[in-house]
């Protein structure tokens, strides 16, 4: 009976309001540095809600994260030591774990609360991932971590799966062009720091647009891609900063052969023609992520609001 | 002041619903067939809503508008006749205009008051299209037109813009194997048929295969694509049927050139990168697509729900 | 933060809506009889919502609860027996067992689990009343437990505090003008029957006013009162019908002085200026009670929709 | 079909929201003063919409002006002149004109465009008010009118029927206890003045308290009431502030024979009984309007958030 959910409001800008069914709420708790839910919906199997934003479905969660992950993994050619940046629910790491050559996979999340609950109620997300000996949890600020914990020319690639800096909250830290420069620092020469880069279409594009410009400010090639995430209702940006090589020069041929070399496991998203469909935009898209010329920098917020452009 | 608007409810199936709201409702009638609303949203700017479904807005409308045309007629290679089955907005009719080969365009739509409305209240949309010497508009059922009007081996292109036949409504005749039989036999040898094929995603695709998997009766070249169109909150699918040409075998290169060749006027969506991206489908849409087996005839229609799988 | 609600939809007829907001849900379960919610909500502090419509709040049960109970128990004057048909939350035991002549009462829910259910997570509403000597608790049947387990001019009181019989489900033949004449012969001469008896307002009144003629049927003396609960959003309607006393002719002094000396413990809600509001109508009121026709029989019952008119 | 229903959000606090289905908006407008919407509802008929806030729908807009109206001009006896503060739609007029006693209604509305539409949209309402030789519409300031234009002693009856001061908006000044002492003085010696008054539950009351303890500063007799509104879903609040009478002393019998001899017309909600419910308030608002201890002053103003407790 549809009568008895109750609904979850994800609230965009502009007078948009999309209503989820939700049957059930599994487990919520207001850690110290957010608000988490996760609940069970009739459409989306199970939801991992965070501050009022839906982060992924069971349904639909290897999209985003087959996006975020194998593209990137496929550019540093034979990436050893990946860290990612963020990443709760441990399905960046699952899938980072199907790439043979990683022999150190590190994961650096704040909330211990957040990682503890993807362990308990995600299962379906990590599938084990945590305990593989190649993976390490460590629960402590990011930004500290790559400034003091890890070595200049050390790493094959960085995963950053944050939520977004909204209302300047103190995440931004992890988005300024300092940072940014810290990260190509700890990089290996052919290393490479993928993003989750906000909601990207041609109504709400701000977010995405501030990062990837931030970006060209330290890495010579930055690529915008986006894939369709039905949970989020919406295309969903991502984008690759490359110190040397560029995923765009790829074609269907080459990303098939290396995944059928590098990669073990099936993938359910990604393949050689997905990765065409994935960093070939359409041209209103393309106009949008040129024009613009916002920097984000440890001493300059640009105050977006949730899901909305300026 | 967000807290007066109205709110339009699109709702989908699963308990989803999408309200957007809206400034103010410029103009709606129940006509004899649907019932029309064009309304204004602060986010999407005016919109077309027929039967409570959203068809077009202002802001997005060139993003449908350009993949249902320009692909079908430069697959066509040189055409010159084109039929459109609905289109009421006149914005199919204004993509086709910009073709110099066109010299012969006729739109059949059987709702008589909505090519009014669209003609006073969406200029935008239409830009005059209804007025081009090369265009005849024809309010009469699609079906008997295309059996009793037209002769074979004398259409170029077909485009279907109707509605879907939800829940068995009248115009699932207009998507039965044997209309699409004739179809076929009226187009040229080189001709081309596409339609709008309902969303396309991976909780929401039924409406689409059987579609799809029903011009495969009739057609011996079948390519499913699709596009994110914002005020619908959903990537939306489109499929060619063509008896000779295959529109997944150009490259970005062919594309820019013919564009350059062979259509007058800006296209703001569409282009060589952009084909690239539409006819190159992620792997789950892939082999969504590919596992349908039911067929809608004359005589057996498949009662599916609106925007609800089986 | 607002955004992290989730929210309840309680739906009327009419097109009409009504969203509560949800911290969290506390317990919830479908048992063989129904879908039970125990919910936090910002306003209305703990909610019971069965089958999608709101039960009772912590906020203001008290009204619900002492308007079903006491002007019944004191338009029988000394009440010892008395009878409740439903009941779950144990709030109307709570209220019976304040009136000092009552020796005895009886509650037969059908459902255990929400018994069970009022019991554990619901401790603010019962406050113990489980647990008097004087109560006893049936988990049964209350047709047949009436009709088998009671003999004629036993029961000074029967309260019905079930779920309206909507859209015809089973409880309808607690409602039917054959039970009724069962009531009427087990209670004593001065016996009293009251009923939660939907909402009442102009705008949705049928099952009110239908159970109501249902009861005339049977009862010499009638009388609708109503009280607005905030958490339902309207005036909520209740009857009295009795064998003998006629609560309307009570002053507000002699219900005063009734509570004084019968009743043990505060009141929040009910006291002699209440009474008066309550046995007095309005004009539209009592004009819309007065025509109705419609009676509910055990072979002939009326097919409402769910908080809606005819 | 219900799905083509526009929805009407009306925002209570305490994350409480009302969806009201809308057929169609009539006429909308932002004038200098408000924004100002006339709808269509399924279940309400037409309703008026100001900045968001239901005003008064066709179905039951009766209950809440003959609340407003009648027991004040039956407390002043035998009132010839009366004022109206605001009452856009002409109902209150209408109501007034009933009165065979009244030989002048000065009406004082700032906004013409909103006598304008409801002369023009609303006819129901007014039903011809605006054009009775007793009747004098005004637009101006109606606090700077009752400063300059009136002279003291000189009026039956102030009936005030304005939107709420919410969120420290400029009508505020039409609320402080200054103005009140202007209207007392402008009172005759005995002179009432009405007041609409803010809903009124136990989950929201305090813009009805605070209105309330200011007039105690100034008027001797305070007295409030309220009835169920069903488009506003909830209770609504009046205060009857009077020099020398109070209605809390009469009869039903008192009431009805008053009618009689000075009404003309029909009424639907009011009558000897509805007097009697009105002025008898259960005892939990009793409790609530008593220990109020905030006043509203020129200069002191108290900012309550809409249809908010603070």
């Amino acid at each position: 009976m549809e009568k008895n959910y109750l609904y979850f409001h994800d609230r965009f800008g502009g007078a948009e309001e999309h209503l989820h069914g939700v049957r059930r709420i599994i487990y919520e708790v207001r850690t110290p540095y957010q608000f988490i839910q996760v609940v069970e919906s009739p459409t989306f199997g199970k939801m991992l809600i965070i501050d009022g934003d839906v982060q992924s479905s069971l349904v639909d969660e290897y999209i985003y994260h087959e996006s975020l992950v194998h593209p990137a993994l496929l550019t540093a050619h034979s990436p050893k030591v990946v860290v990612i940046l963020g990443g709760g629910e441990g399905s960046t790491l699952r899938e980072i774990l199907k790439h043979k050559s990683v022999t150190k996979a590190i994961m650096v999340d704040i909330d211990k609360d957040a990682t503890d609950i993807a362990k308990e109620y995600m299962k379906e997300w990590h599938q084990g991932a945590f305990d593989d000996q190649r993976a390490t949890l460590i629960n402590s600020d990011a930004r500290a971590f790559v400034e003091s914990n890890l070595s200049n020319n050390s790493v094959d690639v960085f995963i950053s799966d944050l939520t977004e800096p909204y209302e300047g909250g103190p995440s931004y830290k992890l988005y300024s062009v300092e940072f940014y420069k810290t990260i190509f620092d700890r990089l290996k020469e052919d290393g490479v720091f993928v993003l989750q880069a906000s909601l990207l279409r041609v109504t709400n594009y701000k977010m995405h647009t501030i990062i990837r410009n931030t970006l060209k400010q330290v890495f010579p090639i930055v690529r915008s891609y986006f894939a369709y995430v039905p949970a989020f209702d919406t295309t969903w940006g991502f984008i690759i900063a490359s110190k040397k090589n560029d995923p765009k020069t790829f074609t269907k041929e080459d990303v098939d052969y290396m995944i059928k070399e590098r990669i073990t496991g099936d993938l359910r998203f990604y393949d050689g023609e997905t990765h065409i469909a994935l960093f070939n935009l359409p041209k209103d898209i393309r106009k949008l992520i040129e024009t613009e010329t916002e920097v984000i920098t440890d001493l300059h917020y640009i105050p977006l609001e949730r899901k909305e452009n300026l």
